[in-house]
């Protein structure tokens, strides 16, 4: 009887949202590194080739615009994740390495914040170290994003109205939150946080607060945890964890695609955006049982100079890439400890390497496992045709997707600014 | 009075064609190897570095969506300009090289000839030979865009209900149509087609169909060309000339855009999108005078794998290619010629060489005008921070821009296939 009532009641604030056009839940997902190529190579890696027909993606279904990404002129027309996702999440325009901050260091107002003192519950579900560049800019403010041990004491230090910015923190950052001069576990725990460090106690949750922590850094390859896709269990938990009749906000990161593009490993940038896809279709369920919620998706850059075929050959083959056991950086661990080094590659990658393959890894020097992680990436590209011109960032457009209440907002061409402007407009109205 | 009246029934007709939501002109736009990079590059190409903000571009604010461009499976994931320009007239996959005709080979109806069944007039305005695989995939059918000598023929032996398939053609071919076999430039005149070789002569054009060629193959670089714009002028003309109460279908194409790509050539690919900028500008202006027309511009495929930032630079600056008096090409043909070459150089570029690059290029060939043409491209590419993976073409994904009657039809994610589904779909209640 009293789930029945909260559940009617919840459909009556549902229906309220639903009129004023209003969501009450915002949900928005950075896929951190995301150009155009990206998402198009993800089609075609997802694609059944043996079906006539090449399907439609989730991102493919929920395209709505693009959106310029430059800096402050102070810093080119090439942005790093730091303005990009302080752009997405203030919407200014400051310098790269700026979090959360304007050119002139001082603090900006974010979307998050804006939802915290509207009273919803807050939160963010990244795959990077939950103090990386993109979850602080919304949660935090820093002159640098290279601060990485400030950016998380501001974490529990900085309260707003008195309460934590953030109810629920998922991601990893081990090494930043339990340091020699400070636990900032202990800390949140003291003020009744709930902390896991593995993704199986997501489902041991109980409601209220919680800091979850899966890494000591950023947390291990997608093709590492393929047993558990990483960010679509993060994001069903903080969605679980922040349900409540005011609403909340959620920032999402599929942060490694970034990763994988700065390295040029298309393996990685495929499976990365597949973990993003797992994501967003769970997402596309979910807004499709509770229509008060937006979702917006979009990307602070494209990284890598990615181009899907290189060298004047018209093709591009995603199968090489689609059947591996693990990241190329394990893998170029394993052969390194191997005594049987090419077995352990193909056994690996799920293929027989040809002649040529197999003496350029035979030659490699298995001590070096950096450069075997960068021969085993040189082989991959050769076999997919992948074509990458930098290990950084570029300034081409992003696209913006979007779901539920509220997305024709969206569409068509803005500046990344206007995006975080128009949530803002939209929770005026909620205050 | 004859005049008014004629005003007067135009715009009755124009109403018409308002009120049933249907378009009566549709000039389709396509941007050969227009991917997403090469339209953000001319938005900081464009930008004026002395104002504080960086200015929308004609693209910016008339984009609605995106495409995919993938060819028939027997071609892979990267499609040419045959198949791509098939998929976007006749709304089939076909395989590379295909021009107007399915996998089977068999001919397949374009909207270009469903608009002349219509009634309509028809046109191609391109930089290219007229008869280049763009242009010749709505316009005519053929087993392999190489066949330029049998396209040509076809654009004057295969009729449509007893009549030519073009009432107007512009751009480039003099090779194909002239020719020691056939002169198809005379057979055309003896059947009442004007015909003009100089840009000059649009302006004396009378009434009725014309062909307009203005080079051997395709029209000199748009950097050769800069007293006169050549796409903007010859649209306008054509539109002047395909005007008429039953209303016109226009083939444009911003053709060396993708020859730019090819050849890895940053000051072309910038004043090409320029040419074509200026010329979506004027159509900017003519749907707001004419809002019974629709104008469509896409991009067949990205060419180049062209990136605006590489090798780990966090920058790409246009400045170095906004003030060349001349293409490259032409340069390294001046400078092969010129007693002072590195002088040639530094006028034509318009700045002053650094040591660096005065001595590559003083160590160059200068009997070798190709290699030193690429030396050019690569000083620039250096000075721009530009980044390329290839010769050819690549799959991501292009958008897609529209204004006018029924533009909100193009909204959103689609494939190529569905673009002339769109219109076919506008043209069939028309018949």
């Amino acid at each position: 009887m009293k789930l029945l009532s909260a559940v009617a009641l919840s459909l009556v604030v549902s229906l309220a949202h639903a009129e004023n056009g209003k969501p009450k839940n915002i949900i928005m997902v950075v896929g951190d590194g995301m150009g155009p190529a990206f998402t198009t190579a993800y089609r075609y890696y997802a694609d059944d080739k043996s079906s006539p027909t090449i399907e439609q993606t989730v991102f493919d279904r929920h395209l709505v615009g693009m959106a310029s990404t430059y800096p402050a002129r102070v810093s080119g027309y090439v942005t790093d994740s730091a303005a990009g996702a302080t752009a997405l999440s203030a919407g200014i325009k400051s310098y790269n390495g700026a979090i959360g901050v304007d050119e002139n260091k001082q603090s900006v107002k974010t979307v998050l914040e804006q939802a915290r003192q509207n009273g919803l519950k807050t939160g963010v579900a990244v795959t990077s170290q939950i103090n990386h560049a993109t979850p602080a800019s919304y949660a935090a403010h820093n002159e640098s994003r290279h601060n990485y041990d400030a950016i998380a004491n501001s974490y529990f230090d900085d309260k707003l109205n008195g309460q934590f910015v953030l109810d629920v923190m998922l991601g990893g950052g081990w090494k930043y939150f339990i340091r020699e001069d400070r636990n900032l576990v202990e800390e949140f725990k003291s003020e009744g946080y709930q902390y896991i460090d593995n993704l199986d106690q997501l489902d041991t949750l109980k409601p209220g607060p919680v800091l979850g922590l899966f890494g000591d850094s950023g947390m291990p390859w997608a093709l590492d945890m393929q047993d558990k896709p990483r960010l679509p269990e993060m994001v069903k938990a903080a969605v679980k964890q922040l349900t409540n009749d005011k609403g909340y906000f959620l920032l999402v990161e599929g942060s490694q695609i970034d990763w994988a593009g700065h390295g040029n490993d298309v393996a990685s940038a495929m499976a990365e955006m597949h973990d993003l896809a797992l994501t967003l279709e769970w997402l596309e369920q979910y807004v499709q049982e509770n229509p008060d919620t937006l979702v917006v998706i979009t990307a602070d850059h494209s990284t890598g100079g990615f181009t899907l075929a290189a060298n004047g050959d018209y093709q591009w083959d995603p199968d090489p890439v689609k059947n591996l056991s693990m990241s190329l950086t394990s893998l170029a661990k394993e052969m390194s400890a191997s005594k049987t080094p090419i077995e352990t590659a193909e056994a690996a990658l799920g293929f027989e390497l040809n002649d040529t393959e197999k003496s350029l890894l035979q030659n490699a020097d298995f001590k070096d496992v950096k450069a075997l992680y960068g021969q085993l990436k040189g082989l991959l590209d050769i076999r997919t045709n992948s074509g990458w011109t930098s290990s950084g960032h570029t300034a081409v457009d992003v696209q913006i997707f979007a779901m539920g209440q509220g997305k024709e907002h969206f569409e068509g061409f803005m500046d990344n600014t206007d995006i975080p402007k128009i949530i803002f407009e939209m929770m005026e109205s909620e205050k």
